[in-house]
C-alpha cells in the first residue's frame, strides 16, 4: 500500500487488551516532533465524553505534540472519574516522551458508553505506544487500525500535492461504523499535514472541511457522544506560510480527502450492502438540501427499500416532504440511479424491473432530488438498513 | 365483543380487489344519518394525498354525513388526476344515497404512494358497500377491518359513559403498522359519537386528544402523506348542548380512547416484538419533552438494543443528547422497567443479567428519563426495530 507520511510525525498502534478480543489494537499515538497547530470539531450532542470536554477546552492551539486515542471505551457518561481518566491519559503520555506537557496532549477515546476506562491496562498501553513510534508506513498502519471498533476495515487516506514550489503532505485516519449521524464530525478523524499554518487558519479549514464531508454522512443517524475530529499541522513542509492561493488549493485537497475519509463509513456502516449518495439540489440554500438530505438518509422506509432493491420512490418523496423545508410540488423531480421516476409532481411510468435491479447491480445506489429553483444543494451519504444491521445491534453489550 | 355503537351512524366494509390480495376489504364507508358535526386533523407532511387536501379543505364542518375509506392504494404523489379520483370518490357515495351532496363527504386512502387509483374497482366498492350499511356490531367490525394495510388485526375502541343524566357513546378506529412518525395524526383514525357538540368544540377536542396520543406515537418516524384523523358528532344522544363540565369530561373520556387506540399502532408495528413507552420528565416544558422522547423513540440503536433485549442505557441517554433541548447532565436519570441504571449523572452499578431478563420477559418496555427539575413530561410510544422489520420492508412493493 503506497501511503504518504508527512514529515516529522511518528505512530503507534498497539494492543492494550481494553476491547474484549485478544491481540486487536486499542491504543494508538500519534507525535508530531515539533509543536504543532491543532484545530478540532466536536459532536454537537449535549452529553459529550470526557476526551471531547478535554480536547474542546483546548484547540484550536499552537503546541500540540500528540494524540492518544484509546479504543473499546467510549469514556462516555463517566462523570467525574470520566474527567480524571481522561486527564491521567495526557498526563501518562507526556510522562513517556521527553519535552512535552500533558497540556500538549489531546485524547479521544470510542468504544461502548457509560463504563469506566480500565486505567491500569490504558496505562500500560501508553507505555507500549511510547516505546514502539515509528515515522514508517506500519506505524501509520497501526496507529489507524487501533482507533476501530465495530468498523470492517481500517480508513485512511494520504496524498502529496505540489503548492507552488513545495511539496505539502497531507495524510488521515478515521474510523466509525455505527452511531453515525450528521452533526459534525460524526465519529473520529485525525488529519496530519505538514504544511506551515496557523491555528486560526486551521481551524477555518477543518471546519469547512468537516461541513462537506463528516457532517453530511449517517448510518443511523444517531449522533454520538464522542464524535472528534482533528487536524494537526507541524510546518515541517518549511518554508513561509501558506499565501491566499495556496490555501485555497490547499483546503480543495482537504475536503477531497475529508470526502473520502467520510464516504468510507457509511459504506462500511454496519451490515451495509449498499452505500446511497442523496443529492438534493433546487433548495432555497444549503441548509434546507441539508434537512432534507438527512430526512431522506434517516428514514428506515428509504433505508430498507434500497436493501431489498425496490424502487419504492414515494418513501422518498414523502421524506423530503416531512423535513420542515419549503417544496414547491409542481418542481419536485426524482431519479434513482438515473432512471427518472417522478417529475414535476406526477409520476412517471417505468420498468420497476430494470430500477430493481439498478440498484441490486450495484453497492453504489444515487438518489437525485430536485425539490425547487433555488440555489441549495448538498450530498449525502448513507448506508441502508439491513437484517444484518439489526442483528448487530440488537447483541452489542450483552 | 362488546361494542357500544353510537346512535344514529351505519357502516360497512367491503372487498373491492384494491388491495392485491383477494378477499379482503379495502373500501369502508361511515354515515350518520343526520348532518353532523365533523373535525380533522392532518399530516404535517408537505407532500399530502389528494384526499388530505380534500378533507382539510372541508372540516371543520356542520354538515358531515359520510366518510369514505380505501386501503390498498393512498391516492398520494398522483397529481391532478388524484384530486379528480378523491372529489369522485365524495360524489359516488352521494349519488348512491338518499339527501346527501357531495360535499357531506369525507374521504380517506391508504397503501401504496404513486399509483393513480382503480377507480372502476373503487366505484364497485361504493356501490356496494352503500348496499351493505348496518348499525350493528358486524357493520362496525366491517368498517374498521376495511382501513387496515399491513395491520395485523383491526384497532377500534368504544365506550359509553354518563354525563350528568345522558350516556353519551363514542366509537373509534384507526389503521397503522408503518409509516408511522409522530407528527400530528399518523395514520387513519375515525372517532364517531352521539354527543351534542358545535363544530369549533368537535375541532378543539379532536387536536387536545391528538397531541397526547396519535402525536406521540411512532414506529420508524417517517410521517406519512396521508395521516388523518377525523371526528364525527351527530348528536343523537338528544339534548342541549355539552355544559362546561360534560364538555371537560368528554375530553378525557375522548383523550383516554385516543390514547388506547394510538398505542395499539406500535404494538402492532412492523415486526415490533415490544411496545416501548418513552415517560421523559424534568423537561423545561411539554415540547422540549417531547423532542427528547421522539429522539429517544428514532434511535434505531434503542430500538434495536430492546429487540435484542439489551439494557445498553447509553444509546438512551446519548439520543436525549442530541434532541436540541436544555438537559442539565447532573440531573439525567434513566430508569429501565423500574431498574435504575444512570442517576445524577453518574453510572449506577447494576445486574446487566436481571435488567435485560426484564426487557426479554416483558412485552411493554418502559424508558423512564428525567432531564432537568422542569414541569414538562410527555409519554411516547414505540415499536423496536426487528430484523423482521427490515425484512418486511425490504420486500413491499417488488
Amino acid at each position: 500500500m503506497d501511503i504518504t507520511i508527512p514529515r516529522g510525525y511518528q505512530f503507534a498502534g498497539v494492543s492494550a487488551n481494553i476491547k474484549a478480543r485478544p491481540n486487536t489494537k486499542d491504543v494508538s499515538l500519534l507525535v508530531s516532533n515539533v509543536p504543532a497547530v491543532a484545530a478540532g470539531v466536536y459532536t454537537q450532542n449535549q452529553v459529550v465524553a470526557a476526551p471531547v470536554v478535554l480536547c474542546r477546552s483546548r484547540t484550536p492551539m499552537s503546541h500540540a505534540r500528540a494524540i492518544v486515542i484509546n479504543s473499546g471505551n467510549a469514556n462516555a457518561c463517566t462523570g467525574a472519574q470520566g474527567d480524571r481518566d481522561a486527564n491521567n491519559m495526557c498526563e501518562l503520555v507526556s510522562g513517556s516522551m521527553p519535552d512535552m506537557e500533558s497540556a500538549d496532549v489531546l485524547v479521544m477515546s470510542t468504544g461502548v458508553i457509560g463504563k469506566f476506562l480500565p486505567m491500569d491496562k490504558v496505562e500500560k498501553g501508553i507505555l507500549a505506544a511510547s516505546q514502539t513510534l515509528s515515522s514508517s508506513t506500519d506505524g501509520f498502519l497501526a496507529a489507524a487500525d487501533g482507533i476501530l471498533t465495530t468498523d470492517a476495515g481500517r480508513k485512511i487516506t494520504s496524498r502529496s500535492c505540489q503548492l507552488g514550489s513545495r511539496e505539502i503532505r497531507i495524510a488521515g485516519m478515521a474510523k466509525g461504523a455505527g452511531m453515525i449521524g450528521p452533526n459534525m464530525a460524526t465519529m473520529l478523524c485525525c488529519i496530519l499535514t505538514d504544511a506551515p499554518l496557523t491555528s486560526p487558519q486551521a481551524q477555518q479549514l477543518l471546519t469547512t472541511a468537516a461541513n462537506v464531508s463528516f457532517n453530511n454522512i449517517s448510518v443511523e443517524g444517531h449522533t454520538s457522544t464522542n464524535d472528534t475530529m482533528l487536524l494537526m499541522a507541524n510546518g515541517q513542509a518549511g518554508g513561509a506560510p501558506l499565501t491566499e492561493s495556496e490555501l485555497a488549493e490547499f483546503a480543495e485537497h482537504l475536503q477531497s480527502m475529508c470526502i473520502e475519509l467520510a464516504k468510507k463509513i457509511p459504506a462500511d456502516g454496519e451490515g451495509a450492502t449498499h452505500l446511497i449518495e442523496i443529492c438534493v439540489r433546487g433548495a432555497n440554500n444549503e441548509q434546507d438540501a441539508r434537512r432534507v438530505a438527512k430526512e431522506v438518509a434517516s428514514s428506515n422506509l428509504v433505508k430498507s427499500a434500497i436493501y431489498g432493491g425496490d424502487p419504492n420512490w414515494g418513501r422518498i418523496v414523502s421524506a423530503a416532504g416531512y423535513a420542515n423545508v419549503p417544496i414547491t410540488i409542481s418542481k419536485l423531480s426524482l431519479t434513482l440511479n438515473g432512471i427518472a421516476l417522478f417529475a414535476a409532481g406526477e409520476p412517471l411510468s417505468f420498468d420497476t424491473k430494470v430500477a430493481s435491479q439498478a440498484i441490486r447491480d450495484n453497492f453504489n445506489t444515487v438518489i437525485e432530488l430536485t425539490i425547487g429553483d433555488g440555489p441549495g444543494e448538498c450530498h449525502h451519504w448513507t448506508s441502508d438498513l439491513t437484517v444484518e444491521y439489526v442483528r448487530f445491534n440488537s447483541e452489542y453489550t450483552t
